[in-house]
């Protein structure tokens, strides 16, 4: 059997789906503590969706193939090794046409929890990130950065520190 | 050059995702305008996400390849051929461990609209249907059904029939 132009062509798409998932960016800058960007990170399957009433803001919650087999076998507590949890967050905005309609304005920022009990056991085996805007500008002076996100994930300690319940699916 | 258990892997895994998004479900029963439902839809890519606070209901919009396309290229004045906008809808529930976090509570219903102008002329050029709670029953008693959705789009005329406007993602 020989290799045919459709089967290179396939192969090649195939990659591109296979590494999409677990490679990193090259030309977004890594956060202090020394975490990359997923690249193509805005295609991976979703996880929830949520809103907060506090700084009116409406996010997406993504995960990679590690996370979301995690959730579809019910292993989240912890979640495994490599897992990746992930969040765009866009400003509220009233949708023009339909004022009940509570839209994504601005985007705020993309942010990750990266699961790695051993090298990040000082954040509840999490790793943090967010990279700010469009242009995923990281944010964070300095390590340091991360505790704070790790102290605003303290009161979901019972839930391995993530507060996302995933969204009940349906069955295709 | 041979093909390895590598290639041939891959090569599965990779028409697992052509299919994916392009098959319909054999075991979901259609609407009554004959539209099925497509397979794996809600693993699809993320085009937005919106709230309604008329009916307290969250959902995410995501796209097949061919809207997703369409929305890159800046071409969805009209949408193309076989464009499907898809939304995944929620009752809002406010998270135990986060009172300011509405999320996700019992899932209410997926909807596409399926672009073709000849097939739904009758309709704006967009084919509706609805899918009713996590096992997907059809909704709708006969075709009528879909000049009800209809109308619910009409505000939305002079964006082809459609309410979403693609949320803004980051570069990667």
């Amino acid at each position: 059997m020989k290799i045919t132009l459709l089967t290179n062509i396939l192969l090649i798409i195939n990659l591109f789906f296979i590494i999409s998932g677990i490679s990193y960016s090259e030309t977004i800058s890594p956060v202090p503590n020394g975490i990359n960007y997923p690249k193509g990170l805005k295609n991976w399957r979703i996880i929830s969706s949520s809103n907060r009433t506090d700084n009116n803001t409406q996010r997406v919650i993504l995960g990679n193939s590690i996370a979301k087999n995690a959730i579809n076998s019910g292993q989240t507590k912890p979640w495994p090794k490599g897992s990746i949890l992930a969040k765009l967050v866009w400003k509220n905005k009233k949708l023009q046409k339909w004022d009940a309609a509570i839209v994504p304005g601005e985007f705020v920022h993309a942010e990750i929890m990266v699961k790695d009990s051993n090298k990040y056991k000082s954040t509840g085996g999490w790793g943090f990130a967010r990279w700010k805007g469009l242009t995923l500008q990281p944010y964070g002076e300095d390590e340091s950065f991360a505790q704070e996100c790790f102290s605003c994930h303290t009161p979901a300690k019972d839930e391995d520190y993530v507060f996302t319940v995933p969204a009940a699916l349906p069955i295709e």
